[in-house]
């Protein structure tokens, strides 16, 4: 048995992101304003975003250097440990290298946090008092919570009711770290009490609690909004991720032939890869670069690439991407930061030019890998996490049906303390995979919207 | 803003414990055999531990060396960060240095891993095939769990009914690391079915998991018992963690003036202080270990220093503890790792010899301490570890009072990520506090084994 953790210090913490937006074959498509029917401007977007997050989002500087106090708040977790699997390794009697990224230490306990303590400085920066913003399960309303308090903002989240009600713990995180948090529909906008004047039942959803987030923002002074993925500054927040792994590779004496992480609205992925997809762009590596979708929610392998919403009610400018239509609704797996209809712009971008690749995995398959990993390594995946074991252990697998040497990094995006429900779901055997509704996705497809 | 951590290198990582015994002012009153009214000998516990725990529990050598398999598997996740609470400090307006270890990071989320994993090793070289224990809220269960996994053990837990029930997150998050947990009363031992035959729906206890553990060990070929507190060795074990800090304090160029953590059962207080309290015994520092328990269950500070069972049925040997009596049961506070009647022999020796000194607070105040400290240090902690955080800010409140310069050192024994139902019933202001119940006390010390 043997471990190895790679660990820098905080002075290792990179001083700037990588943006990938400077190297991209061709630029992005823009975002499309559907309701006027026209390109997006700058001004779409000054209602819910401070103008540096704007500026970040559509800048092609290659990079941006990170404030000084988001470095300092990042130093509560990061740098992240980098892990050599070598008792995975071992388990699988593979040939193959495995590294993990492990963003499980952060207090939120996921990825979410890197981005999330970005937008709060900018937005404080700005004058901004309250960030509002919606949130499924709770990663990202329990990252952002934790860094509005940092920075001293008032948060306000809109939570889908059925996960406040089934996931209460989340959201008494929230709540510890000072956020104010509504079961969504709620009756603190217009579109809640809409909503719940025509079904005083309803669960809600993540559109409606988008709806809610920017309402909340429009009818508050000094509000903002803050999204937790898809958006090309959420994506270059992540590349920390990635930036401290190829230095802890380098002390490792290693670089990756494939590098995995799983995909909900793509900045863990971002985060991840873009490092390391930027070597390939300067011809400097063939590697591989492996998103991980759920077949319940597969965008990048079964769906189009077209303009659609952000969100499920039309409400967000259009954006250029691989989407299952907005209006699609994937099965109930537990990884719930998986289960979004369409993938990051700048993700999207790469997959077209073949610059990565998508896998999709069924939710079983993911959680017999979750045990795997645990009972080698020791650390708990989320479920969304143990989407990138799954691939990476197909990976080594591979390698050694090939007697090939590849060296694996994948990250793993955060700890399963809060899933222990879903566990007990797999190990008491009645789990269930979802298929891949093709009649839904084609259903959804039509209702994208109308772009001249 | 500033945060400050103090990391290590796996290469720091001690290589040896450090056992208190060898310094006491006077040696420990051996365990008792009440049953049998005489002193109890190593026989006595040698159907239930291997000899080589029974070695560390009755040695007193100053250092024992940590195997190299116990420190590869500690490598997981230690180093443990020390940090500068310096974001604290400012809240609290103190000139009081405070730093916090934290062995939250740990893959079971708090420091019982420490013992753990070390309590596999010896069993498994000892040739033993199955570990066999209690656990109440699940936090000693499943750093067991995790550990006999590593170590190709098999693991079974009794965990008291009414936990196993209320706290199924921590039931399944054994079962990912592959132990077999039984909600005790179980009828996997004849103690269990003779419980149930008495009353169905019994809730279970503590006392009565632990006699099913011991039976499970006593009916099964190689199988050994494991313990996650009170005794020597497990507070042994624990010393990594005031030796690590020691290191990380000497890089910081810092010594400090008191050391505080939680105490339950000890081994947390134990790990802490100990190497601490050595520099003291040695006549090298004044300084002032305090161990904090609930007012509810406060052995130390309202207890008697007598000989009493370690577990709520009289089943164990009898140790010479602070006390309130086996049968004592403490209110329903949230921080259930601290609801235990007794006081680890080796720190109630060091209370009798004021060489440590306990503090006993209330659970809201302890509440109101674990959100401060999670809104400017960002970490949510664990119901006992906010203990710890409550005395520690007592202290900085004390030293800013009378202006003086006071470098606190607490150990943050783990994260708070399994305890947010506790958060959520402080946060929604239905808390209570619960009174120190004199005439219970009383009542149960009558119960304390007659001993010649």
């Amino acid at each position: 048995m043997s471990f190895k953790k790679i660990v820098l210090d905080e002075k290792d913490i990179p001083k700037q992101w990588y943006n990938i937006q400077a190297d991209l074959p061709e630029p992005l498509d823009p975002p499309y304003n559907a309701r006027e029917n026209r390109p997006a401007s700058p001004d779409d977007f000054k209602a819910i975003f401070c103008d540096k997050i704007i500026k970040q989002e559509m800048s092609a500087e290659r990079w941006i250097d990170i404030p000084e106090p988001v470095r300092e708040v990042y130093k509560i977790w990061r740098p992240s440990p980098l892990v050599r699997a070598a008792n995975l390794e071992k388990f699988l009697d593979t040939p193959a290298k495995i590294y993990f990224k492990y963003e499980g230490v952060s207090p939120s306990g996921s990825h979410k946090s890197n981005s999330a303590v970005a937008q709060a400085f900018y937005n404080k920066e700005a004058g901004v008092k309250r960030i509002a913003t919606e949130t499924g399960a709770g990663q990202w309303g329990s990252a952002l919570s934790m860094a509005c308090e940092m920075f001293g903002l008032e948060c306000v989240v809109y939570m889908v009711k059925i996960s406040f009600e089934q996931k209460p713990y989340r959201k008494s995180l929230m709540q510890a770290y000072g956020a104010q948090v509504f079961a969504s529909p709620s009756t603190q906008t217009e579109t809640g009490k809409k909503v719940l004047s025509q079904d005083p039942n309803s669960e809600g959803s993540l559109g409606i609690a988008i709806s809610e987030a920017i309402e909340d923002v429009i009818t508050h002074k000094g509000a903002k909004y803050s999204l937790g993925s898809v958006l090309n500054h959420v994506a270059m927040h992540q590349t920390i991720i990635g930036l401290e792994a190829k230095k802890q590779l380098e002390i490792a004496g290693d670089y990756p032939d494939i590098v995995i992480a799983c995909l909900g609205g793509g900045s863990n992925f971002a985060g991840t890869a873009f490092p390391f997809i930027m070597d390939k762009l300067q011809g400097k590596t063939n590697l591989r670069a492996i998103a991980v979708e759920p077949s319940a929610c597969p965008k990048l392998s079964k769906g189009v690439l077209a303009y659609d919403f952000g969100d499920s009610s039309g409400f967000t400018p259009a954006l250029k991407m691989y989407t299952l239509g907005h209006t699609f609704m994937p099965g109930g797996i537990h990884a719930g930061g998986l289960r979004y209809h369409g993938a990051s712009p700048l993700v999207s971008a790469l997959v077209k030019h073949k610059l990565a690749e998508p896998v999709a995995v069924k939710q079983r398959e993911v959680f017999e890998a979750a045990i795997t990993f645990t009972r080698t390594e020791g650390v708990l995946p989320a479920p969304e996490s143990a989407h990138a074991i799954r691939a990476a252990i197909n990976e080594a697998l591979k390698a050694k049906e090939e007697g090939k040497t590849k060296t694996i990094l994948f990250n793993l995006s955060g700890h399963g303390h809060f899933d222990l429900s879903a566990y007990d779901n797999y190990l008491s055997g009645k789990m269930v995979d979802y298929e891949y509704p093709e009649e839904k996705v084609c259903e959804a497809l039509t209702h994208l919207p109308k772009i001249k």
